[in-house]
Parts: structure tokens; sequence; C-alpha cells
């Protein structure tokens, strides 16, 4: 199976070996981790080599078949196996659904069909994670097209964190908005909230736009807020980790704050996420594990301390932001509008059809 | 005439030497910088070895000294000289209240009396700026007992940037609440916004409380919004750089989001400053100059880029909070409270009987 083409793309899959853009090395240095095992996925995962929901799910489907490749035993202790590196894989980050979504899905389609040949088992895991790989380009596509839709001519619009091409396999949630908007030839602009601790929306999201030629002003976090109130945003759009089916969404630390602030200023606040990220478990917000990272990623930098030895850190990687800050979830099956509730179901039952 | 102790003071005066610890080195180093000059002095605000509003309010009258204390002409002149020296001065950062405000007293203090002998005008000169110094640990210490009395026992205090004994003369002004609370044996704790991109939060604030066995959590600032939203934050304080007549403060920037936030979360937020802070000529906060400051500082770090080379960006060094967001303004003479047109224009009179 061939990928769609993309402008660039974080994941590849050739030969056995998954090949991942070194994300925590942009934007001075293009490295390309192979990963060989689902060992070496997991560990990718973790270690945010590859980040960004969709980009993870879609790495964890390659991860899967990597972790099945070399299986050798009777053909009904295959799906046996298969949920345990499913399990295993899910560990790597607890907030992002797509995550779970793509072992589940792969675990599905496999476990169910009646192949009795190994070797063809196999085959059925590494088409299906294509498949996911494919689907993903082409949903962040038509994200794009409704996306671009809220938006006219001449919008300064504020984006949190990195939910571009990077995050997934290629063209972005929130990001495919502004390819989107670039390919209609509408002229728009772009703040971009550097996003500490790590700096997606510096190292990341500003390295897609300049490299595509979209006019992007980086800031730091704290500085939204008084370009808000200089009525200098005109909208706010930025990427989800998991969202909850009465529409409350995690998504990068910091978030929710922006949220809040757009709500305050009267700027519509948008999330644009596929739907893999529901969450049909999550009923609300709290239901949604929050991740939280090592000390050292907000107290140093570049192996130099930022704060005095011994201070206590806190770093929670996502925040939740309630679905009543949210004025709209760009899909791929269009934009729900509240009550997300019965938006987000209805989208359910049109995408099993 | 002899320094009130404090428990640490950024700013020393000796030997016709003006001691700075240099803030940009800490945690990690204290190195103090020897200035013999005004141009020395001046360099040291605009590069930010010195900072905080009350800190270079001080610094600059120290400044003023050295800069006429190799003047050798007729009397007459000293003035005009004096003049030329304050203007100088007061180019060094165009935010920061206090600066204009010691400059300005020397100014009135010596240009008014009736001494004829140079090396006595000269001492006028240097006793002001040592009473400026004086005043302003004696300000904290007052503005540290108004505030305490706010909190209560177990609260946890939101504070953002360094309005500390850093900021000033040894005590703080935000920090002097902290400090106060100490002193009165009162248990609380406080989260530190690391405040971006010069992180005053991380390296001196978490310093400050750290030294001084405070209990302190750092964390970014895009996530005290978060904190407000968990019920984990009882009151926001933080200093000011310069305070308009309705009570509109220009302050790092960020405090503009974290008031707006504190707002919405039905969390008091305070504003800790000396009197000296407050601008009779600006009846609004659009009266207030807002610096922007070089981009290197929001896309670099340690010499390494943390954004592609090329990349645009935006660098405010302050906000305006307007004043529906402040409950209340501690200052050395009572807890102002809105209208604050009425209740700033009282605090000027009481203090100038």
């Amino acid at each position: 199976m061939k990928n769609l083409k993309v402008p660039f793309s974080p994941i590849r899959f050739s030969r056995n070996t998954l090949y991942l853009l070194d994300q925590r090395k942009l934007p001075n240095h293009e490295v390309w981790v192979p990963c060989r095992s689902s060992r070496a996925v997991w560990k990718a995962i973790r270690t945010m080599v590859v980040r960004g929901a969709p980009a993870i799910g879609v790495a964890a489907g390659y991860g899967l078949y990597l972790g099945i490749r070399s299986f050798k035993g009777d053909p009904k202790d295959f799906c046996t196996r298969l949920v345990q590196e499913a399990r295993y894989l899910d560990s790597s980050r607890p907030t992002a659904r797509n995550l779970a979504y793509a072992v589940e899905r792969i675990i599905q389609k496999v476990c169910v069909s009646k192949e009795k040949s190994v070797p063809k088992l196999k085959q059925q895991v590494l088409e299906e994670a294509e498949r996911i790989h494919n689907e993903d380009i082409q949903i962040c596509r038509k994200i794009g097209q409704y996306g671009s839709a809220l938006f006219r001519k001449g919008n300064t619009i504020l984006t949190h964190c990195n939910a571009g091409g990077l995050a997934t396999s290629g063209y972005g949630t929130a990001l495919a908005v502004f390819y989107a908007l670039k390919e209609k030839k509408i002229p728009f602009s772009v703040y971009v909230d550097e996003t500490r601790p790590l700096l997606q929306g510096a190292r990341l999201t500003a390295w897609e736009l300049f490299k595509s030629k979209i006019p992007a002003t980086l800031i730091c976090d704290n500085m939204a807020a008084s370009l808000m109130h200089a009525g200098k945003i005109d909208g706010v759009v930025v990427g989800a980790d998991r969202i909850a089916m009465n529409g409350d969404t995690a998504n990068k630390i910091g978030t929710y704050g922006v949220a809040v602030l757009a709500k305050v200023h009267g700027i519509p606040f948008y999330i644009a996420a596929p739907s893999t990220t529901f969450d049909l478990k999550a009923k609300t917000g709290k239901d949604i594990p929050i991740e939280e990272r090592p000390h050292h990623e907000v107290s140093e930098m570049h192996g130099k301390r930022l704060a005095p030895k011994g201070m206590k850190v806190f770093n929670p990687s996502f925040d939740v932001t309630p679905h009543p800050y949210i004025s709209g979830i760009i899909t791929e099956a269009g934009v729900l509008k509240a009550p997300f509730q019965h938006s987000i179901k209805k989208i359910q039952t049109l995408l099993k059809k």
C-alpha cells in the first residue's frame, strides 16, 4: 500500500522499519530514528521522538505490527499476543486517545477474522496499520477544508502547541486549517504560542509554518492575553488529545487558559481533531487521565538549570477545556456545534455507516 | 548613612561604587557587577543586571550621583548637568515609573536648595539617593504588613515574575507579603509562574523563596489557569512597574492574563507596589509606554535557537491590567480599593503630609 503524498511527514514505514522524525531535535536538526521493535516504538512515543495524538496513533499501529512480526506460535495464540502488545504500547502515554483507538482497531479487525495462517494474520495487522496511516492524511485534509471555511480574508489566528503535519501523518489538524487557507489563496496570519515547557509551538509549529511560507509570529504563552485585549486575534484553533462525549477536550497544557481568555474577549475558539479523538468511555473531562511529566522539563534546558536545585515543580502535560468554552469541533465530517452530546453522537453514527 | 538590614539585597553602595547583583546569572551564579559611572548604571539597567521597578529606581538614584561626582564646573551649572544626567538615566528603560520618580526627586531636592558649594551639592545628591534606598526597605516592610493581613492560614498564593527582594532594595513588594506571613508564622504556600521569556519567576522568585524556606512550587505560565480551575489558588499577588491614576497597572507581560483568569475563577487579584509606582501624568493605562525587547530573548536560550532562524517574534516586556480586574493595590499606606481614582488621590495627599 502506498502512502498519500503530503508536504512533509514525521512518519515513514519501509522494509519492516518505522522511521520517526525526531521532534525533540527540531528546528535545529532533522534526525530520523529507526524503530525495528515494539519496544523501540514504545520508547519513541514515551520520550516524545514522535508526539501529537494522531501521529502517536499511526506510530502505535506500526508498533503493533513490529511487536508481532516475530511471532512463531500457534495461530490461536496470535490474538492473545496481539492484545499483550497492544496493552504494552498503550502504556507509553496515557492521554492521547488515538493511541488506544489504533491498537483497538487493529485487534478488532484481526481477531474477528477467520484467517488461520500466521503470516497472513501478520499481513492483516500491517495492512490495517497502513490503512490508519492513509486515513489519517485524508482526515486531515477534510479537517482543513471544513476549518478553513470558518475564517475570512485578513484574519489573524492564534494556535497553541503543534497540531500540525508533525503531530499527524503529514497535514495536521489545527494547522490543516492554515494549509487549506493557503491553498485557497486566502490571505491570513498566525500567532504561535511557544508552548512551554517543551516548546512545541516555537520548535515545531514555527518550523512548519516558516517552511510553508505562512506569515506567522512567535509569542510566549503569556503574551496571548494582551494580543486578544488589543483586538489582534480573530480566532483560535488548537488540536486535541482526547475529547469526552460532552465535548470537554484534553489538549496541551495551557489550552484551557487560552480558551477562557478567548471567551472573555469574544473570540471564537475551535478544536480541530479527527473523530478518532472522541473517547466513547469518557462521559466528561473528569474521565480523562492527565499525564504528569518529569520536573526537569520545566527546571532545565540544554542541560542547564533554569531554577534553583531542589525547587519543587508541577508539570502536567495536558489540561481539560470544558465544552462551554468551545465554539466548535472541526472534524473530518464537519464542524460540530453545541450541544456536543448530540453532535458527537450524530457524527459517530454517521461515520460508522 | 547606614542601610537598614534585609535578608538579602541586590544593591550595595560603598566607596563611590554601586554594586549590583547580576540577576541574569541567578540562580546558578552570584556575581556582583561594580558600577563606577552613570554610563555603567545605565547599561546595568538596560541589560537587566538590575531589574524590578523599585530596584531600578534605587540604582538610578546612585547612578545620578555617580554621573555628577566628577562635575567640576560652576555651581550654577550643577543643576543643568544633573537634569542632563537624569534624562540620560531615564532613557535606559521606558516602563518602570520608579526610575523617573527617583531622579526627579533628587533634582527637586537639590535644585531648590540654596547650597552654593559643589562638593556639598554632590553630597546632597548622594544623601537623597541613600534616603530613597532606605525608604524603599521601610516601604516594602509596610507593604508586607498590610498585604499579609489579606491572607489566612493554609492559603495558596500565585505570583508572577519577581516582585521580591531582588526587585527592590531587599524585602520585595509582592514577596514582602510572603515574608511577612512567614514572620507571623502563618502557614501558606506559593505557586510561582516561571515568567517567560526571561524566567524571572523560575530564576529569581524561586531562588528567593527556596532560600527563605517558603514552600513554593514552580509552574510554567500556561499552567496557572488549570490550577485555578482545580481550586488550588486562593489569591494572586504581583508587583507593578507603573500604575495609572485610575488603577490600570503595567506589570510584567502575562500579568493581564493572570488577572483575567483570576476574575473568571473568583480569585482575588492584588497588586503590591510602593506609592512611587503611581504616575500622576498617566490618567489611564493607555498613557503608559510599553517596552518591546529584543527578539532573541524569545527565540534563543543559552545561545541555542528555540525557533527556526528567521522566524518573526513579538516580545513586549509588559502588559496593562485594567483596574476592574484588580481587587486591591497593596501600598505602604494601606490596601487601596476601588474606585481607585479616589483611593489613589487620597493616598497621594496623605503621603505628602
